[in-house]
């Protein structure tokens, strides 16, 4: 072993995830996992390293440099998975026998972009998909849409709002704008900011795009009166079958969303009163799987924005009861009544309380520290006098309240005070 | 995006994890998380990578060779996670007035080795490890040990047996035998093998390392007739008093563990009936975090064998039932009655009933082979029949059985029948 001065930091854009954060993490992946094994999807792992060829022009080239990409020490052009997609068009092709005709994965990965760090935007992070392949059926589309409302709906946010278009009502309602400067992906993205930015600063975008005034007004005109496609009424429609509230799926004639590749139903989840933005959002592709070098594969599909959702669950403090650690610490007061300490631990834990004996023996204010420290909120005293008299003392830490109790009251107390 | 053919093959060592094995993965890490919250441990997350100056020269000449190392297109030179225990003497380092004094957590991430592939060793697989920070308490060896036996009686093996004795006792023992040629851990590491190879080519191994028969034969018996140190005895009290049955504790004074650092208490974990060997290890090692470059910190912990954790549950059945996925598919029969399957899925999944609803309109034959494929055991078949006399019929795809019931009778035959 050679010595080494420990360096303590992390690479710029990567995060360790003390107790207290990784808990929150592990309670929205948990939440949000319920509801998709719930709705029959499957989970699916692929590993963090594939061949860089795979990964290699699939994102469009400026993404080509945000590859981390290596030679390996056997001398193989090597990358770190980027998105989840590629991997599962891989793996779509590579185990075709072996997979259902329609293939229901969930998936919860992380994933590495050596872009510019800022404000919520990190070089590891966490995606959080679902997708349905190869249907075509509007059923599918209502699925995708059901399944990521209930998913919200269990992690707790007090209001969920889906926001919901159509790609070929778009691309109808925008195709007479188009000329050939001006491509209608192009005239989508500037219609996406509508929301955001407003009217006006839409027009001066379109008009630098090449429109003249009245063309760019007529373009949004087109587009905020357009109506609900027959498709998209039987896609709504059957979400509402499936038990999402009317009043929470929202036509939104200018929802565009960003990715060239969307071909059908596309939509947003919005937490009313959560001021950062779209919580997750998805549609239908389905030439994209061909487009990656796969089979002609229909898709429909979500992305949920899973460190917004944890910051989400925070604001408005729906886990903060859910994630807490180890409920109460069981002091040692000698080595004499340690056996009395070690078997309340143990009794406790069999009746599913979150406990920790002290892992020393030292005075008790230290332990009292300790348990302060940790953010134990209850603290089991029992020292020569309570074995003698065959109670505990239990200090509830908050309030600094503290009373004698026997071990089975303790025990009630403890499992009823758990959500308190 | 630029067309490319999908080349649908993994790199060697590295593995995709389809619904049925991903599952059972995943099964088997809640049941232990589940014992890790219970016992007092917090869960920690650390990036996939770090400075390569972090790890390089920490776990010896030979691993410096299987980091996965390279330089990112910063110029960093940084290095894939090679293990847990050093980016946690990292993070003790780093956020020292952040963490309690006794840092108790659980780390299940995926590593990074650069090392052959063989059967049952890859070049990314998951380590699953508890560790107690700065107690030198034999409280805190006993904790180790006794969360270990109820993390493997969560997961459901029927029989589990501790292997456990004291480094000290081996240096105590052993030390006579050593001299300029043979020091004590060369020595260890022959004795360790006892069980695996037997007395006669372990005498052979320690010949080839400078002993004489007789020394050889003298240091065997000095090992087998050892007998429990004081901190051993006192370890072992402890770990019943927290609950684990005495019988499953078995004193073995052979037992050496491979690695150099352990500096006391040391144990494995054996399941009876399970051949391919131990399913963890693990003990106390208080130089390790210093050797590293950290503060002098005291520790204990295991690493837990996942893979082999996976593979012998699956050796005793003992997680079959528990990883099955959906439960049953709800058949759509045309578009009139497409809203009756789509309210039942709505209700099933309201009673916590994993279930599907067929993703397109098709023939009933091919709804039931995609059942079938999918290993989804129940079809539920609502046709213009059924929803005229408001019934539905119920296919055992196991058995071909089909009967009619009403769909509250649907319902408790569903929930009474998921773990048949």
């Amino acid at each position: 072993m050679i010595k080494n001065i420990l360096k303590p930091q992390t690479l710029k854009g990567f995060r360790d995830f003390l107790p207290t954060e990784k808990r929150k993490r592990d309670l929205v992946a948990q939440k949000v996992k319920e509801i998709f094994e719930l709705f029959g999807y499957e989970p699916l792992e692929t590993p963090t390293l594939e061949y860089a060829s795979l990964l290699l022009g699939k994102y469009g080239k400026e993404a080509d440099k945000l590859l981390y990409r290596f030679r390996d020490s056997g001398g193989r052009e090597v990358a770190l998975r980027y998105d989840q997609t590629v991997p599962t068009a891989r793996v779509l092709a590579q185990y075709q026998s072996a997979l259902p005709k329609f293939f229901k994965r969930y998936q919860i990965q992380n994933v590495y972009r050596a872009d510019k760090p800022q404000r919520g935007r990190f070089r590891e992070f966490t995606q959080c998909d679902i997708d349905i392949f190869n249907s075509t059926s509007p059923i599918a589309d209502a699925e995708i849409v059901a399944t990521t409302y209930f998913a919200f709906q269990n992690v707790g946010y007090p209001k969920i709002k889906i926001l919901i278009n159509d790609r070929q009502t778009l691309f109808r309602y925008l195709e007479p704008f188009t000329n050939s400067n001006l491509n209608i992906f192009s005239l989508i993205q500037s219609i996406d900011k509508l929301e955001k930015i407003g009217n006006q600063r839409v027009i001066e975008e379109l008009i630098k795009k090449g429109l003249d005034e009245s063309q760019a007004q007529m373009a949004i005109n087109s587009i905020t009166e357009a109506t609900l496609s027959k498709n998209l009424a039987e896609i709504i429609k059957t979400t509402i079958l499936l038990g999402v509230p009317k009043r929470d799926i929202i036509f939104s004639s200018s929802l565009a969303r960003g990715l060239d590749y969307y071909t059908g139903m596309i939509f947003e989840v919005v937490l009313p009163g959560y001021a950062a933005g779209s919580c997750g959002g998805g549609g239908r592709y389905d030439k994209l799987i061909e487009q990656l070098g796969g089979d002609p594969t229909p898709a429909v599909g979500i992305a949920f924005g899973f460190d917004r959702m944890v910051e989400a669950a925070e604001y408005f403090k729906i886990i903060s009861q859910e994630t807490r650690g180890t409920q109460a610490l069981v002091t040692v007061f000698d080595q004499i009544t340690l056996k009395n300490s070690l078997k309340l631990t143990s009794e406790l834990r069999k009746n599913k309380i979150k406990t920790e004996v002290s892992p020393t023996i030292e005075k008790l204010d230290k332990q009292l520290k300790y348990a302060d420290k940790k953010g134990i909120q209850f603290v089991v005293i029992i020292g020569p006098e309570e074995v003698k008299k065959n109670v505990l003392k239990l200090k509830n830490m908050k309030t600094g309240e503290q009373k004698e109790l026997s071990e089975s009251e303790l025990i009630k107390f403890l499992i009823s005070n758990y959500s308190n």
